[in-house]
């Protein structure tokens, strides 16, 4: 509506009220151009308003919105309770079912993403659906760009949990690989990633990590990995699949040499970078990659990078063709909620907004890692030093016997500390007829237990505070309770 | 809270009135118990307040909700908004990130549903959000039995298109039996059916719907069905895959005899049930299917069975162990958001609203078909018996050349008119390398150009009328713009 | 913002499948531009997705919704919350109050109406509150005219109940016949209708209300009102207060006569027409006493006519003058609130909606008479017909003693009927130092008890139902507890 | 409802994960449950979840939110929109009216606060209603001794603005006092203050404030004040009338010397402290005059104390009885609105937000002072030290020519400017019949033109370097558009 044209009478309001109160709309006017022409994240976030005022607008473009649409052959976006459902006579009574809270809270968005054949195509019908998602795939790949991925080409949303999309993945490399079936994979323990090939009728192929001698932590064991790629018939290898964030003390794997093996034996090479988009060491290890051999795809989480409900990621890629065979793959229509969950996060924060976030994310790892050597100095414990690993710590509990570190967590757990996770030795795990020695510690020697404390984008300081806190509860309440000679 | 155990000031509100305000909050209450305990759809639907008031209690049992936690390590469920962000300075200026818009649409859920390794898992940090899921397939599977499935064990909500959760299904399989590679489809021309397939990595072998002698509408080839199930090695084929609801003049396929074959060959089959779950016609072929047969899993959409946004499917079973397989085949943790829009609908609608906008449907399906049929008469066309086919009509356009038809099509979609579909002869397709003739047939020996029209769950019976009045205008249209001798 | 003139990317949308979606939303602008040029009540209702838009365009028009404002000095409309509210440090912890609530539900309207001069000025600052002020104004005009006072010629919304807002009106009165000190009032038993003259610090003249021969209920004393302006000092009296809804069995009182009377002793006529526009034989009344002789203000509630919540109220009159004294006299600036919610309303009825309402009140009422009728026969109490009331009726309890029928009205209220009002004889009552006999009853004579109950704009059919089922019942237990011997 | 009882299935969710977060609940019951039963601020603010959770709770307990109620008979709070409003028939179509938004945004509050006869007394109906009410009122109270006015004690909201109150005050003096006529009022130049006494239909006895030898600012004459008092028939005089707060260079009244004249000659005073509350001088003023003499009651409004939008009032006082006299006199039942958006606001808020507020406001009014002296040095101009006005600002514009001056003010409106205000020389004003010399000066004898400039709660610093640039730039703009030398 432009209020601009309408000729209003004086009794309504005098003219030069109107028009300088119009004058003041102006800076959002130039603000919503800018957005849907240059499809760039702003510079400043914008306010609440402007971004539901934005939102109203693209919904009321889909046809499920129009007023005079006549819906018959529709299948979709015919949500229960468009204003007039269903009449029942109970005596004489008429009731009217009736609601609009799933309407509302979908801003009265129905179609969906895509279209059957493709995730990235428009829709006829849900023109806003549509400028929904595109505008949100561009405004991720400007954050890519912006945390230092450079040479990113292309990007977008699928709703579907990482480890599926990784899945998708897999299984669209397998379509132009026909004869391939083994995934080299440099283990990670994090069940969904392993998960994302079995899934995709897959065999892995496990390369465990490697501690290296002077240097703190876990690391890739690159050559295992050239080992098995020249061992194994190229054509029987669907790709290399490394990962960037994980728990410490696994490092960032080495992905700048896995591409470079990848280019070398010529097999694609899929990057799991699940929350590495918030760590700018991580989104220039995979630039980097890039630029010394190949990664096809890499996949990152909406929910762990832009801090919205879980279920929905990010494919991307340095060349289109790849990431466009994944949004190919997708059979059906998808979700837009994920898409408009990033779109109302993303306007909200802006470019100072995200950067601010993840600089207080850098700080606030610094600090943790503080906080945690003053810990390990009083109580005889050690934080790993695992240089490639800018999210996670780990605190060696080389005092604890495996039962009394396990007591441990559940404490922390108990007192609301809910994301930490202790690792013990001999606890080994069978997933999809694959056995894992020492699963959570990514390699099959675990020496000691230890507890891992993520510092996430989001995380407030005063957490990390009340973190330590408990965690020295804890600690004096088992010093308490057990008998400590029996530990050591 | 229990106001009722509060001792109130007289000066508050005199207990006498707070006492008789307090009795009549007790059907709620009941209402809610008889829901949880029960985990039935209520006969009665549920109004919007008690709605919102049961998912804010749910919400509030996710521990991002709670008030003292410690978020440290937790990669998710920090939505951008926790009403501290961020704060930065600009010449002294303290700014403030801050949007509530995400949280309040997901009326602070944030955790997804499931745990990586299986999406039917509870998650103890996500109370809340493992009720939603748990109690929104519970009530699923009630309006599953209830729409006449009596048999039906078990089913879950997935948060993907019904395309993809048919590759979810097919992948859970191709765990059981690894070497199988071949998919028997009865041919559907919808792409995301097809897509399902070779997107799981498998080949399909198509069998072509056929006619039959003296009666309308295509059928499903049982012979050819045989023909492949004897002459395959049955290792090699994964299963059949067959189709209840779809685009007339198609009929729903032989689901009842394609069961038999299946438990004769022994191989598995699963049902593309997508929008079925509205018409009993169609669930009770499946209820009979599974008592003639083998049925290993049927799949359908949410928003074409329950009218929330699009996104989401059921995976449904007779058995819980091939059902439970999909649950554990998912990688990761999924959006709870579709769970969600079903949860509210369902309530809001309950037992009696959902079974009226049934029956609804069916009077529409019979008010539409006699409307068509008067139309044809008028304009020499015919509209197509397909007995097997209770929610989609097709009327031959006997008189119109294809381009002709086309342009009808458009002319329609242009009005408004966005769900009919028009169908014409030699209209080839190729789909990741499969060749189809006469795409969106169903068959490769299409007679003339037909046009399809749906009657869906939630259409209103004015649409009808105005979809008849606007084929009308077009016709007339045609009439008057092209040369009616070169048509016939 | 009009998305009409972007330039957007292919990529984001396809430009034929913007255009059509832009041409959906032609409608809408012209329905808010025919709304606001010419201010009159649309015929058929609004969308609420139109409505909240409407209001959010124009709450962006005032001054404290601007982005770049610069609040300094401004005393008003900074609503605790506006996004930045304060900071303060607790152990290194920043914590941020804030909500959104208030905005939210205000719509960010936070200027209030008119100027502290006067309630019909517009605000510089403000204009978007001056134009819902204005435009609710002219659309409760439009109504007025559309129930048949077709002569009304202006009318506001002042946020406060019915009776402060005639006393406000007196006090306008006042202004101008500043050595007046009497109101001739027809009595009627509303104690805030009463208490309008006290507060305004007037003497009341109470003139009781009769009965007359051969004709049901209560009238106009018009013998007593003419005596008394004859015998009084006219200047002395300030104005004669009429009424029209009420309890019955009271009649709307003989406002032509009335007006006939005021016009003939020069004294100014208010009208209480307290819920009398949902009723067009009232306001037909109104008409004709304005024909018939004079009638300087006339008030009504929002909340009764327009079913908002319980607030505000309508001066109106036949000329301009009176009716913007009232507007003048107004001291300070008046909450936009209830001007909101009656914009709300009558955008989402229209005129048909309206219409209707009130025609479905006037079947309601006769099929309370009727049913109420049925049970006065089988109870051998009777309904008296008091032609002159078209909204509330009266079933004397003729074999009732008094405290039995005070009893049925306090069973009626514990089951949930909590409308009516048992009226019982010698229930004597002093207000602001007034005795009144017979205190419900509008005059000083009452034979028998009896019971009220209107049938008000909104009240549905089978309410009524259950309201003669619940009078059923309570009859018969008091039969049933009662020596009914002890009652005739 | 409460969970705590309920018996789950495990199938739903495990019960020792239900019960971990069961507990998590039972801070916010605390905190519910003091709230209610002490009926005192929190220390700590609420989140918006409990505030909106506590509402819908009493909501719940309005008559017109039963479930099963009998309208019948009901006037008020029948929300049009609950659900079932009206059908008609258009062609066979069915449309249904509806609207929630009226609702939702009064969630779902429809009686009012109040009965006819007493805005402070409980409804039976409405026993959410009245508990949001008293509630409001105790917490307000609570506010009120905490800003240091230690010995009020009582107060209550009304919906009206702080003009109104008033002379809804003076009308219930009136009522006691039948033959007083005279107001004695300390003149305050806002129009409103001054039109509360004439809409009262009484007489202001206006006494100019008056310059001090050696003081700065304008002081209330105390010895007209006496002389007036004296030489009036003391049953003539209504009332003193003072006023704390006010723009600058006016100072406070001297409340605690007119409190003694008004104990003295035993007349009541009635206090506008209209954004005095947010000033802890100008509250502990108010104090020691109830300390040193009479004060009867003073009003304040809601929305410059509580930044909640304009509409509302609080009447308050030192003694119960005058106080009671005031909300007895309301005639009717009055909106419930302002009290919902004070109560949420001071939810939020508790009292550390409401002092830090206040702290913050005492250190921006320092800043601007700053600020403004040293502009004045370099523009030659003067800020006057009224040390008896804590909040306003004023400077002495010497060198400007009056036309200079009020192009000053439009300049700075235009520029987003909006609150400050230019006095100017010889603005004579009639308002009612009394004519003013020097309106806007409060005194018949300015000297200069001059700016004020008031520094509000919930202002917020960069808003004042803001302001402070923008008049920087009018001045400058001004120096280059006028000949200098014309102006001094």
């Amino acid at each position: 509506m432009n209020l601009n044209n309408l000729k209003l009478h004086q009794k309504l309001v005098p003219e030069n009220y109107l028009k300088l109160a119009l004058e003041a709309q102006r800076c959002k006017e130039i603000q919503m151009k800018e957005l849907l022409e240059k499809r760039k994240l702003p510079d400043v976030g914008w306010t609440e308003e402007l971004i539901e005022y934005l939102i109203q607008q693209l919904a009321a473009l889909d046809n499920n919105n129009f007023e005079h649409k006549i819906g018959l052959g529709e299948r979709e976006a015919r949500m229960a309770s468009s204003k007039e459902i269903s009449i029942k006579y109970l005596r004489k009574k008429l009731i009217i079912f009736f609601q609009e809270l799933v309407i509302r809270r979908n801003y009265g968005f129905g179609h969906g993403i895509g279209r059957s054949g493709d995730l990235l195509e428009a829709q006829p019908k849900a023109v806003g659906s549509t400028i929904v998602a595109q505008l949100t795939n561009a405004l991720v790949l400007d954050v890519m760009r912006l945390q230092g991925i450079k040479s990113v080409k292309c990007c977008f949303i699928v709703p579907m949990a990482t480890g599926m999309t990784l899945t998708l993945c897999l299984l669209s490399l397998k379509k132009r690989r026909p004869s391939a079936k083994y995934v080299l994979w440099s283990r990670i323990d994090q069940k969904s990633c392993f998960k994302s090939i079995t899934t995709a009728g897959l065999t892995p192929i496990i390369i465990d990590t490697v501690k290296r001698n002077g240097q703190d932590g876990l690391f890739t064991d690159l050559g295992k990995f050239e080992e098995n790629l020249s061992s194994t018939d190229r054509e029987e290898i669907l790709c290399i699949m490394s990962t960037t964030s994980c728990f410490g003390p696994r490092n960032c794997d080495d992905i700048i040499n896995l591409a470079g093996l990848a280019a070398k034996f010529d097999v694609p090479h899929v990057v799991n970078n699940a929350y590495g988009l918030q760590s700018t060491y991580l989104t220039h290890q995979l630039e980097q990659a890039n630029n010394a051999g190949r990664v096809d795809l890499f996949v990152q989480s909406t929910d762990k990078n832009f801090m919205v409900p879980v279920g929905g990621a990010i494919v991307a890629g340095f060349e289109e063709s790849p990431v466009h065979a994944v949004a190919k793959a997708y059979a059906g229509r998808a979700s837009s909620s994920q898409s408009l969950d990033v779109l109302i996060t993303l306007l909200c924060l802006g470019k100072t907004g995200y950067q601010d976030l993840v600089n207080q994310r850098k700080l606030n790892f610094v600090y943790l890692q503080k906080q945690l050597e003053e810990f390990a100095e009083k109580h005889h414990c050690l934080v790993i030093k695992a240089k490639g690993n800018p999210i996670s710590l780990a605190l060696e509990l080389k005092t604890l016997p495996a039962d009394v570190a396990t007591k441990l967590g559940s404490m922390l757990f108990t007192r609301g500390v809910s994301g930490t996770r202790i690792v013990t030795k001999a606890c080994n795990k069978t997933i999809d007829g694959f056995e894992f020695a020492d699963w959570g510690s990514h390699e099959s020697n675990l020496d000691c237990a230890y507890l891992t404390a993520a510092v996430s984008i989001g995380l407030k300081l005063p957490e990390i505070d009340a973190f330590i806190h408990k965690l020295q509860q804890c600690w004096q309440d088992i010093e308490k309770k057990t008998n400590k000679d029996t530990w050591q």
